[in-house]
C-alpha cells in the first residue's frame, strides 16, 4: 500500500528502503533535500515539501512521521491543516505516550486518525526487520497491517514458541496492536526500560569479571582504604572478548545485546574508545515515573537509569556532602585518586 | 575419549545422553542404582560403586562430578583415595570457586588434576548443548577437549561474531578455558549473577504492564494512600503474552529468556500457578560478595538478589520497624490490604 | 496576630493550640462542628461555617488550611469566592508543589495571595513546634512571621550551629522562607524523601541483627536454598530495644526517628503490632519524580520507596515472572514457605 | 580502675583524656614517643614500651587496643607473649568482628580474656562521651564497667527513653553488652552500614534542592539528551545552609549528623572543597556481606554503598560497556560534557 514518510534520518530512511523492497509503495519527505535525494536515487518518490507529500498520496492517506520527538508537535502544526478527515498520522518515533493521547484527542477533532507505533531494532532493523508496538483505533491498525507485515521480521524469523497457536495473533510476525492511542509507545517505553535494566546487568557483571585481578593490585593500608582481606581470591586475568563469545552459546543469558557485546570486545577489549557518560533519552525515565504511578516497584529499572545519570556526574554535589560529613564526624581527609585505587583502564 | 561421570540427576544424565551421542564413552555412576540402571537402559555404562567405576575407567582417569554443590566435599572424600597421580576430577555442578581453589590445592598434594567447569543450558542443554566455562591446568584441559567440544552447542549453533577470527579461541564453539582453577566457576557465578539482573529487568517491565490498568481501579482517598493524580493514563489491557512474543521479533531485548518467558505466558497469562516465593542458589550471592570485595558497584545485581529475598519474606521485620516508625511520629495506623491497593492477580 | 484556621484534624487543632498558648488569635472552623467545639472549649474563638470564619477575621486576612492535599482544591473552590483582594491563603498541608504553582497563579488572578508551608514534626509538634519550609512572595511571608514564629520550635531549641551568624536567617528559629510559590512544598517533598531513606536506612540495620543469629536456624539442604557457610558467625540474640537505646547516646547514628524505634521496641522489641504494610502518603514517589526530572541519581530515595511498594505484595507479578523463568530454564519446583526459611517474627 | 591504653591516635588519646578526667587511672603506649609525651604533658602516666606498660600495670591487667584494624594482629603478637592468665585485652577499634571471634579463641587457649569494644562518636567523643557496643564473657566485661562508664555519655546526655524501667540495663549510660565475642563489633558494623545508608540519604536529597534550579538551565536539544518537560517547576535557587538549619529544629530528619551538615555548609555551601571521592572503610562492605549471609534484603545499604565506588571511578568500564551498547544498537556517538549538561559545581 501506499505511505507518505516524514523524516529520513538513519531510521526513517531505512524503513523506507525495507518498505520500499517489501513492495510497498512510499513517498519520502525530509526537511533537508538531500535526504530525499538519497533515496531517489534507489528509486524511491520524494516529495519536496510537505504540501507535495500531501498532494501526491491517495485518499484516505497515511502518513508516517520518523522525526525526534522534540519536533513532531512543530510537524504535526504543518502537517495537520493539509489533511482531510479519515486520513491516517501514524509516529513511530519515540514519543513520550502522553504526548499520544493528547494528540490523538487533538486530531480526533478534525476526524483524523493517530497510531502511535513504538519501533525497535536500530540500526540493524532494516536487514532483520522491526519489531513494532501499535497503539491506535482497531480498524485504522488493521488498515495499515500491509505496512507492517513488511516492516516486520516476519513469523519466520525465530521459531515458534511452544504451545502457541499459529496465527492466534500479528505478534508472531513481529508487529502488535497493544490497545487504544498510547499503548504502542508505552510498551516501547517498559521495552526500553528492560533494555536498560538488561544493560546494566551486563555491564556490572563484566566490570567484576574485568576487576578478577584485584588481588594483584597494590593497595594502601590506610584506615580510609578497605582492605582486601584475601587477595589469593583474585587473581584472574580474563579474556572478556572469549567470555562474552563463549555465553553466546548456550547459556541462560545469551541474547541479541550479547551479541553487540561480544562484537565490541573483539576489536577493543579494554573499550577505550568510550569515555563511558552514558546518555539516556527519555524511556528508561518514563517507564520509572510510571512504576512510580502504578506503585509498582522496580528496583532495577531504576538503579539502571540512575546509573546513567551518575556517569555524567551528576552524583558529584552529593558525593561532595558524603566527603564533608565524613571530614566532620571522623577527620577524614577526601583520599586523591592513587595509582592502587584508581580504577583499571 | 572415556570419562566416569558421578551423579545423574537431571543435569548429569542429559550430559551423559549428549555425551554418548557425540561418540563419547562415558560410565556413569550415581548414588542411587534406578538412576544408572535409567542410562544402562540407553545403552550407557554403568559403575556398580565408586570403586566399580574407577576399576572401570583406563589411566589416567577423567571422572566428572555433576552432584549438589553440598555433597562435593563428600564425594571427593571418597572417590580421591580411590584415584592415582595424573588422574583428573572435574566439578562440573554450581560449587562455589573458593572450594576450588582449595580442593584444587589439596587434590595437587596428591598429585591429582582439578577441573572446574561452570555449566550453563539447564533442562534445554541435552539438545542445545552447554555453555562452559573452565579453570584449571592449561594442558589438563587440553587433554579434555573432545569431551567439552562434544558438550558444547558448537560453532554453527550461532551466527560468528562480526570481525572475530575464526577459531581463534575455543569460545566459538561453546567452551572456555578462563583461567586457573577456580576461573570457571567465576565465570558461571557471574553469568548467574547477570542472570538474575537479566530476569528482574524483564519481571519489573512486564510488572509495570501487568498494571497499565492502574487508572481502572478505585483508590481510598485517604491520607495513607497516595493518589494516582492523572488514572486517565492508565487504562491499558495488556496481552502480555503476545507483547512477550513480539518482543522476541526484532526487538533489542530478545534474548533466550524472553523466550521462556513467552513460553510460560502462552499456557497461563496471570502465572497463577506460582505464588512468587523465588529462590536463590548461591552464585548471585557471591556475585555481589565478589563485587564488594573488588570494589566494584552493582545495584543493578544486588537489587535483583534482594528483590528474591523480599518474595520470601525477608523484609518482613524492617517492614514493621517502618510501620512503628510512621505510627510513632505520624500517628499512622497500619492500613491492611483492601481491594482497591490489593495487587492484581 | 490574628489567623483563620480551616480542618481541625490532628495536626490543625495542634497548631490552633500552640498558636494561641502562643498569644496569637485563631479562629477555628472544620466541617465537622464537634471539632471546632472541642476547642471553643480550649478558649479558642470557632467559627460555624466558612462564611463566618471570613466575617470574623479582619482585613486583610490570613487563612491557614490544614486539610487533606486531596480535598485543597475543592475547599478553595468555596473559599476563594468569599475573599477580598489582598487575602492571603496558606496550605499548610501535603500538598504536591505542582499544585501550588497552579493554584498561587489562579489567586493571584484575583489579587489573593497564595503561600505553601510544608510542616514537619508530627504529633510531636504541640510540644516541640513545627518546622516550617515556606514559599511566596517575600512580603507576604513576612507579614506572617508572628504565626510562623509560634509555631516554630525557636532557636533555643538546638544548639547553635558554629560559625553561623546568629540571626542572618530565620532558619535559626525554625522557620524558612524558601523561595516563590512552591519552593515550601518543594523543601517539604525532598524532607520526606530524605526522611524515606533515613527510616529504610534503619529499618534495614535492625533486620539484619534481628537475623544475627542465623546460625542458629536449621536450613534445608537442597539445590533451592543457598547455604550459610559459616554457621559459627552467626549466632548472636540482640536486644534490639537496648541497642537502639545505647545508639541514641553519642553515636553517629544518634536522630529523633532513632528515639522513636528506641521508644517502640521497648514495649514491643519484636514489633508484633506491625503486619509490616507500609503506606506511603506521596512525598516520597514525587521527590523521586524530581530527580529523574532533574537528572540527579537517587538510588536509595528510590530503593527506599520501592521497598514500600513491596511491602504491600506490589511486586507479587514481577515474582510470579521469575519463579516461572527459573522453572523454565532450569527446571526448578517453586518452594513453599518451610519453618527454616519461614523469616522469624 | 587502672587500663593500658595501647594507640594513641586522634581517638586513643582522646579516650585516655575522657578516662583521666574522670577519674580512671591510664597508662599510654604508642608505637610514636612523641605521642606518649603529649599526653604525659596532660599529667597522664606513660609507658617506654609494651614491656614497660605491662610491668606497669596491676594484675589482672587491661589493656585496651585503640589501633587500626590492620595492625591489631600484629600488635597482639607481641602483646600477648607479656600477659598472664586472667588478663584482659580490649580491641575499641574497627575490627572485622570474624577476627575478634577468631582472636577470643586463640586468647583462651592462653587464659586470656577478650572483649570488643565498637566505639562510636568520632573527634566529638572526648566532650560529648563514646557510645560503646560491647562483645565478651559477662563476668569480663562487668569487671570493666567502670571503664565503659566514663567514656559513655551517661544517661543524663539525653532525655530518658518513655515507658523505659530506668536502669534495666546500662544502654541508658550509653554502653551496652551486646553479647560473646565479636557481638560489640557486629553491631558498630551495623551501626556503620546505617550511617552509610543516612549519609546517602541526606546526600541524595540535597542534590535534588542543588538542582531545583534545573529549568533555568539551557538543555540541547538532541535525541541524546532526555528533555526537561515542564521547564517551570524547576525555577528554585535554595540556599542549603538555611535549609539544613532549619530542619534541625522540629523536623522529623533532624539527627546528628544533620547538625554535622548544617555546620559544614555554612562556610562552604557549594562544598567545593571537596571532590567527590567518598573512601569507605570496610564496615559498609562487612554490614552487605553479612546481609547477603542471612538473606537479609538491605536495597538501602547497598545503593548506599555502590555510590561510594562509583564515586571514585569504579563503574568506568560499566558505564563504557553500557555506551558501547548504545553505539552498537542504536548508533548512538557517545556525548561529551557540554556546559549545558555539565553538573552544577
Amino acid at each position: 500500500m501506499q505511505l507518505g514518510m516524514i523524516g529520513l534520518g538513519r531510521m526513517g530512511a531505512d524503513m523506507v528502503r525495507r518498505l520500499t523492497n517489501g513492495g510497498q509503495h512510499c513517498i519520502a519527505f525530509d526537511v533537508q533535500p538531500a535526504a530525499v535525494e538519497r533515496l531517489k536515487q534507489d528509486g524511491v518518490a520524494g516529495a519536496a515539501s510537505l504540501e507535495d507529500l500531501v498532494a501526491q498520496l491517495e485518499k484516505p492517506r497515511a502518513v508516517w512521521l520518523m522525526v525526534p520527538a522534540a519536533v513532531v508537535d512543530m510537524t504535526l502544526e504543518k502537517l495537520v491543516p493539509l489533511l482531510e478527515p479519515g486520513d491516517i498520522v501514524i509516529d513511530g518515533g519515540n514519543s513520550y505516550y502522553h504526548d499520544d493521547i493528547r494528540r490523538s484527542a487533538e486530531l480526533a477533532e478534525r476526524k483524523l486518525h493517530y497510531v502511535d507505533v513504538g519501533t525497535s531494532g536500530g540500526v540493524a532493523g532494516r536487514e532483520r526487520g522491526y519489531c513494532l508496538m501499535i497503539g491506535g483505533e482497531p480498524e485504522v491498525v488493521k488498515r495499515l497491517e500491509p505496512i507492517f507485515a513488511t516492516l516486520a521480521p516476519g513469523a519466520g524469523s525465530e521459531p515458534a514458541t511452544p504451545g502457541r497457536v499459529a496465527g492466534s495473533s500479528t505478534a508472531d510476525q513481529g508487529f502488535l496492536h497493544c490497545g487504544p492511542q498510547g499503548a504502542g509507545h508505552f510498551v516501547k517505553m517498559v521495552h526500553n526500560g528492560i533494555e536498560y535494566g538488561m544493560m546494566a546487568a551486563y555491564a556490572e557483571g563484566l566490570n567484576i569479571l574485568h576487576h578478577a585481578d584485584a588481588g594483584k593490585q597494590a593497595r594502601e593500608a590506610d584506615a580510609e582504604t578497605s582492605p582486601l582481606r584475601r587477595p589469593e581470591l583474585y587473581q584472574y586475568d580474563l579474556n572478556l572478548a572469549d567470555v562474552t563469545e563463549v555465553w553466546r552459546r548456550g547459556s541462560v543469558i545469551s541474547s541479541w545485546l550479547l551479541d553487540l557485546i561480544a562484537g565490541s570486545l573483539v576489536s577493543d577489549v579494554e573499550l577505550k574508545n568510550y569515555a563511558g557518560r552514558v546518555s539516556d533519552s527519555g524511556e528508561g525515565r518514563w517507564t520509572v515515573a510510571a512504576a512510580i504511578d502504578e506503585g509498582v516497584p522496580t528496583p532495577v529499572l531504576s538503579a539502571a537509569l540512575f546509573a546513567r545519570f551518575s556517569s555524567r556526574g551528576e552524583a558529584d554535589f552529593a558525593n561532595r556532602v558524603l566527603s564533608a560529613m565524613r571530614k566532620d564526624f571522623g577527620g577524614h581527609a577526601e583520599k586523591s585518586a592513587t595509582p592502587s585505587d584508581k580504577p583499571k583502564s
